[in-house]
Order: C-alpha cells, then sequence, then structure tokens
C-alpha cells in the first residue's frame, strides 16, 4: 500500500549564477516558500540544478614563459603569491619536466611536482588516494589554487577522479599530451580508474575548468600514437561533419605526416583546421548528454564492437585502432542496408589507410563480434543502438543487426580491406 | 600574454527532464547549432546543467509485508523479477535483519545482505571498495535494481559514495535509523569516508533516488542518541523556526521519552510534527545550495566551533552534544551583540536540558575555542561567516568575533548554563 500522495514539491532552485568553486560566493538565496509541517505532508521532492561551465582552449607553446594561460588558468589573479600542485606523467616528465619547472620558477610559483607512471596498468584506485595523500600535505586553498595535470587520458583520467573526490570536488587544469587527449579524453568530463578488472568501473562526471590544448607536444609522440588519435577525428567526420572528412581526404596524410606541427603551409592551416573542427563536433555531441543519460550517442560510432577486440588485441593493440576497425565493420554494415554507396565505401577505407589506421583485423570473427554486439547491449540497457553511417557525415541508429547480416559485413569488410591498400591490425 | 578572445559559446543544454537514471532514456535532442571550425576559434566553453530531482518521504513500518514502499522505491515496476542489493549496518542487522529477509522473500526479491560494521573508525575506502567488488558479483541492472542501505549516517555515507562511483553512477534508496539519520544525514546529498586522519575527506555529492524515513527504528534507539538527533532539530527551530521551537518547548522532553513512536497522543501528534517541521526546515536550506557554492549557510549554526570540540571529546562526546554546546556558546554571543534577551536566552538553556543536551563541557576553554574558531575560518575562505540567532527563529551571519568577545561569552555561558538545570557534557 502506497502513502497518500500529499506531496508537497519545494521551490524549485535555478542557479543561474556559474558554478564557479574559485569565484567568490553568490550571495545566500533568501527563501522564498516555506514548506509548513502540516498533516499529511509526509513527502519532500527536491528539485535543484547544477550548473557545469568549463573552457576548452587550444593554446599554443603552453610552457613558454611569455604565455600566462596555464598560469592564470582556473584562477583569478588576488595578488596573492601562487601554488600549484602538479601531477604529470613519466614520459611527459623526461621530456617536458624542466620546461614546466623553469615556467613554474619564472613566474615565482611555489609548487609540488608529482610524477606518476603511465599506462592503462597504472591506473587504479591505490594511485589516487596517493595523490589525495600527497596534495593533502602540500595543501592547497581550494578557490584559487587548482590542481594541474600534464600528460595523457590515464593520468587525466585518474587526477580527474581524484580532485573531485577531495574535499568533495576542488578544482582541476587539464593540459593534455597525446592526439586522444587533446581532441576526446582532455574535452569530456569522465574520469575514473579501473577495478576488479572492468575498465572505468570506478569514476566520476567532473569538468576540468580549463583543458588547454597545445599541439606542440605531439612533435614528440609516436606516429602511431598521432594515428591513434586520428581514428577519433575521423569518427567526427564520419558520423556528422563531411567538411572535416574532407580534410581528412585531402590533408590527413600530410598532418599525420608533420606529427600537426605545421611544417609546411599546406600542413598549418590543415592541422588547425582539422583540430579546430575535431573539437567542436565532439563538444557538440558532448554538451547536451554530458551526464550521458541519453544511451543513443552517436560518438559511440566505432565503440560498439571495438571493446572486446581491444581486450582481446592487448597489449599490442592501441584503442584507436580497435576503434577503426569498428568503424571500417560499421561502413559495411552500412553498405548492406543501402545506406552506403560503393563509392563512398571505398573513399572511408583509403581515408583510413591514410591515416596508417588498420581496416582489417583477423581478430573480426563472427564469434567475437557476436560476443562483442551482446556485451554492448547488456551496456546500453537491453538495445543494440548501434551508430551506423548514412552516406559521410551523417548517421542513424539501429537495433535490429542479425547475426546473418553480421557475418556478411565482416567478410564485406575483409573484401573492403583488400580492394584498398590493405592494412592489418 | 592572453589568447585573443575569440570565444564561442555552445548552445546552453537545459535538461528539463528529470535525470532519473531509472528512467527509460530521454528521446535524443537533435544539435540545434553547430560550432564552424573557424580560423582564431581557439577557446570553446561548455555549459550545461544537471538537473537533480529526489524524494524523502516519511513512512511507517518500512519491514511490513504490506507496505510496498521499499519495493517499489526508485524503480519503476516492469514486471520483471526484482532483485537488489541491500547494505545494513551490524546494530541494525541484529535487530531488523530477520524482517528485512522476511520482508525480501515475502515479495520474490532476490537478494544480497552485505553487513558492515559502523562506527566512524570504519568509515574508511577500504569498506567502499568491497562493496563495489560484491556488488560486482552480484551484478545490477543499474536501470532497475538501486542499491538500498539500512542504516546511520556512517554506512549510508559509505554506500551513498560507493554508489556514486560504480560506473560513475549506481541509484541507490536510504532507509535511515537513527534520528540524526532521519533529519540531517538522510535527507541531503552528502557521501563521504575518513582519509589520511581527516573526516569525510574523500566524497561526492550524490542524491538518492528515495529516502525512506521510518520513526518506528527509533524505539530501539538508545535515550541518549535521541537527544543527539534533537540537537540537530533545535538547530532548525533556533535559526528559522520559531513554532518548531514552540514544539520542542512544550513536547519536547515528552518525545524523547516516548523515543518518538507517539505512546501517548499528545506525543504521537508531537512527534509527527516535530519531524515534519525539522525535515522541511533542513530541506528548504539545503536546496538553494546543495553542492555547497554558498559558504553562508545556517544551517552551518552549532557548527562553528563544534568539529573541534567533538575531535577532542572522542570517543565519548556525540556529534549532536557537541553541536548543542556550540549553539549554546553562540547564544551566549548573540545576548552579548543585543541579538537577544535574557528571557530568550534562558528559554533556549531550558530547552537544551529538556532535550537531555549539555549546555556546558570544560572543554569550552578560551584556546580550545580560539582554535576552533581559527580552524573554521579557513575551512569558509578566510571569513568567520558565524551565524548567529535573532532573537528565536531567525539569524544572521558575523565575520568580527574577536579574542576578548569570545572569552566573555565562554564566561557568560557558563553562567546561564549553572543558572538553568547544569547539564555537563
Amino acid at each position: 500500500m502506497k502513502m497518500p500522495d500529499s506531496s508537497k514539491a519545494l521551490r524549485r532552485s535555478e542557479n543561474e549564477g556559474a558554478p564557479n568553486p574559485l569565484a567568490p560566493p553568490a550571495p545566500r538565496k533568501p527563501a522564498t516558500t516555506k514548506v509548513a509541517p502540516m498533516a499529511g505532508n509526509s513527502s519532500w521532492h527536491v528539485k535543484a540544478s547544477q550548473p557545469v561551465h568549463y573552457e576548452v582552449r587550444l593554446c599554443h607553446r603552453v610552457f613558454d614563459v611569455d604565455r600566462t594561460d596555464l598560469l592564470d588558468a582556473g584562477c583569478p589573479g588576488d595578488g596573492r603569491a601562487p601554488r600549484r600542485f602538479v601531477v604529470v606523467d613519466e614520459a611527459v616528465d623526461r621530456l617536458y619536466g624542466a620546461d614546466l619547472r623553469q615556467y613554474l620558477d619564472h613566474h615565482h610559483v611555489t609548487h609540488e611536482i608529482m610524477v606518476v607512471k603511465s599506462g592503462e596498468v597504472r591506473k587504479e584506485i591505490d594511485v589516487v588516494l596517493r595523490f589525495v595523500e600527497r596534495l593533502d600535505h602540500f595543501g592547497i586553498d581550494r578557490r584559487r589554487e587548482p590542481v594541474i595535470v600534464v600528460g595523457g587520458g590515464v593520468v587525466m583520467d585518474i587526477v580527474g577522479l581524484a580532485a573531485s573526490l577531495y574535499r568533495r570536488g576542488t578544482p582541476f587544469v587539464r593540459v593534455p599530451t597525446t592526439l586522444v587527449g587533446l581532441v576526446d579524453a582532455g574535452v569530456g568530463v569522465k574520469t575514473g580508474v579501473n577495478f576488479n578488472g572492468h575498465k572505468n568501473q570506478l569514476g566520476t562526471y567532473a569538468a576540468a575548468k580549463l583543458t588547454l590544448l597545445d599541439p606542440g607536444f605531439l612533435s614528440t609522440l609516436s606516429r602511431r600514437h598521432i594515428s591513434n588519435g586520428l581514428a577519433e577525428i575521423l569518427k567526427v567526420g564520419l558520423i556528422k561533419d563531411e567538411a572535416l572528412f574532407g580534410l581528412l581526404e585531402r590533408h590527413g596524410r600530410l598532418v599525420l605526416d608533420e606529427h600537426f606541427q605545421g611544417l609546411s603551409a599546406e600542413g598549418d592551416s590543415a592541422a588547425t583546421a582539422i583540430l579546430q573542427a575535431a573539437i567542436s563536433g565532439m563538444l557538440e555531441e558532448l554538451e547536451p548528454n554530458l551526464w550521458e543519460e541519453t544511451l543513443e550517442r552517436s560518438m559511440d560510432y566505432g565503440h560498439t564492437f571495438s571493446p572486446s577486440v581491444e581486450m582481446l588485441g592487448l597489449p599490442s593493440m592501441l584503442h584507436g585502432e580497435a576503434v577503426c576497425l569498428d568503424m571500417a565493420l560499421s561502413t559495411a554494415l552500412a553498405y548492406g542496408r543501402g545506406l552506403m554507396d560503393e563509392d563512398e565505401c571505398g573513399r572511408v577505407f583509403a581515408v583510413m589507410s591514410d591515416l596508417g589506421l588498420p581496416t582489417w583485423s583477423p581478430l573480426h570473427t563472427p564469434e567475437v563480434l557476436m560476443q562483442a554486439l551482446h556485451a554492448t547491449v547488456r551496456r546500453r540497457d537491453g538495445q543494440q543502438r548501434l551508430p551506423l553511417p548514412v552516406g559521410i557525415g551523417k548517421n542513424l541508429f539501429v537495433n535490429d543487426v542479425r547475426d546473418e547480416e553480421l557475418v556478411s559485413a565482416i567478410e564485406l569488410q575483409r573484401e573492403m580491406a583488400l580492394r584498398g591498400s590493405l592494412e592489418v591490425a
């Protein structure tokens, strides 16, 4: 038996102001209504709305002492002597640690730099706890001294989680150093660590106040990791931005060759245009669904079959490679349904090869991919919600892919890959 | 040098729908604007708003098999066989474990019950991790099978944190079993565990979908723990609800004697009225400031000096006792400033004694309290933001309490306590 519905909603609180924890506190809102204690009032409904605002900024030469983006990041200058707790991953420290220290010293920033091992295998809760211990020992003013993290997706995810837990939320600033970090991990709000054998089993949604994207870090990134990031950029082009696809078609190989460093005039303008389009497209998709209430996400393109394939392909396979294999398979599925024509499929496979990405893998067996689809359906609340491309630059979701269709598409993917300049993962 | 401000705001996402993770996904919003990749667009501002909606419901005899509040909690009935992961604290399991199991069995709920040790000392991250391991092994459908936690504030805080981290957020339902849980810990959104020697150093803001408040659990609570909860109720009366203070003045001793069980007609209606007023008042203050952006919180009344005093008084002192001592001191401070008259002070001290709460402690030395105020100023971003009562039922904030004023108020508190029926902690 239910209690009689004598609910009385509390007033709705629309916090219009920005929630910036670094800003001075907003004036306290006066109570405008009152829920009186009255007989029968046995239920209260609390409604509130948490505004989130964050910035992603392209910023060249972030450790150049003349640039104050990093110094001012997430922090209104107030004349006090600055203090910063900085986390960098080991590889970044080796290459850029001296620049970072010089930058902080030049600006008289009292700092502690914590160096953590990178790699998926170290994405564990104990690193989060070690971070909190060190941060607590260093001591920060939560309103003026954001934590800074410099590194790839793994260390950004760890520090994001730690910062979101420390005193129920401590501001942080990110400086991604990989292409995946620049266009994917570094622009969203997901944090997490692996636990109990599962990827990102513990995590939060927490936005960095500011993420500074400096393509300069890509100069020291391996060519294969540039390709890895290009897979996520290609995804944006395929599902929603034909112009971005065109840029990759015309200049993709060049920006890969140049590591986005703009060594030629063509490569320079292409690198900028490609990064801007990718980040814009990514944020347009993320913003209306920051907390992932919606399970039909076009940004899941390439992420339906790939989680299982990536696990099987570890440690040699990179995330973007598994994603590209998935996009190639989905292209074949789209062709089979008449959503793409042969010319479009050929262009897609050609760009994948141009970008140094695989279009076929022996791991793409019917058994593996049926299992992979099954696992994804569980994560997507019982439906496939499989994004398929419609031509180039559009997409739709399907829920009715059967085993026979999948088997045909796998065969078609293999043929298309063989027809083009075959790249096997 | 700052980058040229060529920021372009993405469209604002106002998710009007409830964020209920148990509800079927909302239809995906079509992109209505497009941030084009263009030269000079070097900064993106992401703005979104996360709606939060939760219910707090008074509900008698929650484990009565005829009541479906708990069975339906946070979960739309869909005909599937129900499964629930339930966490109870040890003391609750001893007293109510059989009722709980009978309830779940009666409704054919496949369940696992995890019993955890209660007490502040066990509020640690390893309990969170053990919970996640067990929950992961049990397996739940995050949209239909909310975790249930039954117990006091400590276990609610632990499970709230664990649920908010598991897969970046898993719905949970709370059934508080202490008076503090019913009127304070159980109606807000804070979760946390102690870490590195600090209270609640790691935590999140995460709302239980539903909290079921059953005063029946108070029948087995010790009288001292009833008094403990009454301190938080008295706080609401003192700062914002003169009528609630009047209820406590007239019936406080009776509801304490009856453990809120309504053994007499007067005690019955008083218990209901007091609980409803306390919860309404608490929620009215919480709702506009769920994420604590505002540091001037009238609900901090009694929580300025008490954190340090409570730590010194452990393990014998209870939280509500420390809070009451703080409220008594603040009353003396208010009197010294002419914000309360002698009659009002006398009534306040008399009600404190009626409720079985201390009004004086030898721990209230100038040294301890100056240090305590100093520590609180650090937490409140450099300002005292000390809520003081104005008469009974109103309050204001002050920032200018000096040492001499504090020393006088301490002496005054001791005198007032001696004048009334002295209760020393």
